[in-house]
């Protein structure tokens, strides 16, 4: 079917960006951390080929932070990730597998150590807010754990710095990958991060006061019009190109870091505390017998991967497609997926199920060329 | 703006009813629990008043059910919510306000125990499971909790015990209000309770097994056709006029179960354990001073309210409204909002500040005549 109506309600959040993001032409949303999250302004070649030649504005209010703040901060989010924090220091952003007791994957959030004794915690979609107020109750730590008003805006693509630098000023071109600093806007300052869910560079600013929002956002089209900036969002073209995992797309509570190719986040004897370690040292003795892979399917434009396509290899089931998406610049279908041993190797030809037919694949190694 | 385009993919999951639901001509959806909810089949009008006349069988199968068993089951279940979970027996529903550390809504789900040492949560739109296994792993508690492949089907209106008795036998009629019976269905049972999102009457059929989700769709629509059976949602309409609240729209963590009329759920001495009644017990020392109410708003019919409407007494500031919508019933329209003492008076006349301008209103008290 093609795309469905959105019921919209207060329970699907707006963000402070939402006026602007409809003042733009939001042709389409999806629903993330209970708040919109743009996905389409123009048509996805469009789209797609502006963020790999320009400048975007993004509104990722969605990523909603999870602030972890008290003497027992640091314990706390040690208990949810097997990466170890010990050298999580001021400036420094982490990318931290969430587990479950099971060492499950719950969720794959952005940890910032914003202040001493308190941490941000930038979430994919899962209420890591109930995790995090749950493990607190239950282990009775001393920490407040809260959802502050702060709503990242991102700016992605090639010219990201220059547009970045004429807003914020020339420091922002030092700011190391996933690194970030405190920069000042109007009467206030805001963490500013190089990090984002794209290949093409770029920066979140973590907009703390919704009252400045719209401000961040007109002051960054204020200066960019001969950088062609315009409004977009993540782009699942580029971000399945890339290799960025989508978590609920491609991981679930059903798999493992390890089986999520994030088994180099795992510290097995680093992370004491952790709710999911002793799982992930069992599975660790086991070994991993399925792996997510980058994947091209031959033939036309897919349709989207609402549910797993199976994944054959000689009429035998090898795994399933997640996420897929033609490539206007590649001129083929990208995709993700999950792939069991031995078929996960690169150049090993597959088929693909996908939900209008068969259609020949083969594994590949990132790049896609 | 109109309702926008959602796009859809594996983590908007669809549901194992989704495409009979699809094939039943659905307009439009919401996102709950990660999980697609169906809005729309066709005009509001329509989907009310056969709501209200006939029989409908709605996919809710995104009310996800957070499984808890074990020694310690009861002991985690009680830790989240403050009403006392003493007299819930075998084949009983409880409605249960979940609330955090600060007394803050952050569910209402019910609350089945479907075995000994065994309980289903059946969840409004935030992720329970995640707060019990951080409560489990922090308190060390000897449960398992996961989300099992349970996925209820809802059947309301005023026909709904006739197609009942004729899918599962005459003995659904019995089926007491927020009860269940184990029920047979094919070479299976399931947990079958007269309960539900609308004020119709009917039931809601946990299925238990999504390779029986059509089947059961199937039998329901085989039977009813004399009954004016066909495919509904949970009505916004319908739920306002009676009262119905949701979470997320009409409640948030922002809230205490004593601001959304749910004090008689509170048990401050009955609740040991519940990881609020602390904050609670505060809260009911001091009073609270706002609390949900039912409004009547004059003059058309109203936009949707995605933010919350600013309400007015004399130009001050009264509260707000969260949920409105055109009865074709009442033929006025209806709302909850959230109002100030001592404003929240029935008769109270105020003024709403709607998206789409000031409109008169008054508190009244259900039900709306």
């Amino acid at each position: 079917m093609s795309a469905p109506l959105l019921s919209c309600s207060r329970r699907l959040r707006r963000t402070p960006f939402s006026a602007r993001v409809e003042a733009a032409g939001i042709r389409a949303y999806t629903v993330y951390n209970h708040m919109l999250l743009p996905t389409s302004f123009d048509t996805p070649a469009s789209d797609y080929f502006h963020l790999k030649t320009h400048v975007q504005v993004w509104d990722v209010a969605c990523e909603r932070q999870v602030q972890v703040k008290g003497r027992d901060a640091l314990k706390l989010v040690q208990m949810m990730t097997p990466r170890s924090l010990a050298k999580l220091d001021y400036g420094r952003c982490f990318y931290t597998p969430f587990v479950d007791e099971n060492g499950g994957m719950i969720n794959d959030p952005v940890t910032l150590k914003v202040d001493e004794g308190c941490y941000w915690i930038s979430i994919a979609d899962s209420d890591v807010l109930l995790l995090a107020k749950g493990l607190a109750c239950g282990a009775g730590l001393n920490v407040e754990v809260c959802e502050p008003d702060v709503s990242p805006l991102a700016v992605q693509g090639p010219k990201a710095d220059d547009l970045m630098a004429r807003a914020f000023g020339e420091q922002v071109r030092d700011i190391g990958f996933f690194r970030f600093e405190r920069l000042a806007f109007e009467d206030t300052t805001f963490v500013v991060a190089r990090s984002g869910y794209s290949k093409q560079g770029g920066f979140e600013i973590y907009v703390e006061g919704s009252e400045y929002a719209e401000a961040v956002w007109d002051a960054l089209f204020a200066v960019g019009a001969d950088l062609k900036v315009r409004a977009g969002c993540p782009n699942s073209i580029e971000r399945i190109e890339s290799g960025l995992l989508s978590h609920g797309n491609d991981m679930t509570i059903e798999d493992t870091p390890f089986e999520c190719g994030l088994g180099k986040y795992v510290h097995l004897d680093k992370a004491e505390g952790c709710i999911g370690l002793e799982a992930l040292r069992r599975q660790a003795a086991r070994g991993h017998a399925r792996e997510i892979c980058s994947l091209r399917i031959d033939g036309d434009a897919v349709p989207g991967c609402t549910e797993p396509w199976p994944v054959e290899v000689a009429g035998e089931p090898a795994g399933y497609v997640t996420s897929a998406a033609w490539s206007p610049g590649l001129e083929f279908n990208v995709a993700l997926g999950m792939i069991n041993k031995p078929h996960w190797a690169p150049g090993t030809a597959v088929e693909v199920i996908a939900i209008d037919g068969k259609r020949p694949g083969t594994v590949v190694a990132l790049p896609f060329e």
